[in-house]
């Protein structure tokens, strides 16, 4: 698989501290508003878990890695990236993703 | 969180038996394909892992569970859900996922 060239995805798994949950989510809708128009973000979707309150999972899709360093350097700086990082109990955990295709991929 | 109502979403890991990864990525793109038109079908997206060749993550929002059980049972029978299990090595493992919003979510 070539590095560097074409779409690619993660999963980001963050944990916020005890009861901070929903805080957690509400800060990363508000990194996600701030990409609505970054270019080559095709997706940056929040997810709660049921099970698991304090947990939240970013799913994101970017037409390179470039777009994705650009836009999360800048937008995420913007939109409170320090907010996000003091919610958190321990640092984000990544699964790195090559997206293939399917329904809702543009 | 409510149970039943509303969209859901859930990332399914699946581990193909060694060297079948491009096997069962195509096979799952024959069942996204399937998906394309299923009511309440908003994302269904194959991904395949750079430092796991034989690993498939399958992405998947859902406008709620009665769209994704209705859907999952019909269309993956049809596109061959057989196939897709003959290919793995294990049982699928799941994330489930209460989607909030953000950027390619509809």
């Amino acid at each position: 698989m070539t590095q560097g060239v074409g779409r690619i995805g993660r999963y980001v798994r963050m944990v916020a501290q005890p009861g901070q949950g929903s805080a957690l989510a509400e800060q990363l809708m508000r990194v996600a508003d701030g990409l609505r128009d970054a270019p080559g973000c095709e997706l940056y979707i929040i997810n709660r878990t049921p099970d698991e309150p304090d947990t939240v999972w970013v799913t994101e899709v970017w037409a390179d890695a470039a777009a994705s360093d650009a836009a999360l350097s800048r937008d995420m700086g913007e939109a409170g990236i320090g907010e996000v990082l003091a919610l958190l109990a321990g640092p984000p955990e990544f699964v790195d993703l090559a997206p293939v295709g399917g329904p809702g991929l543009r």
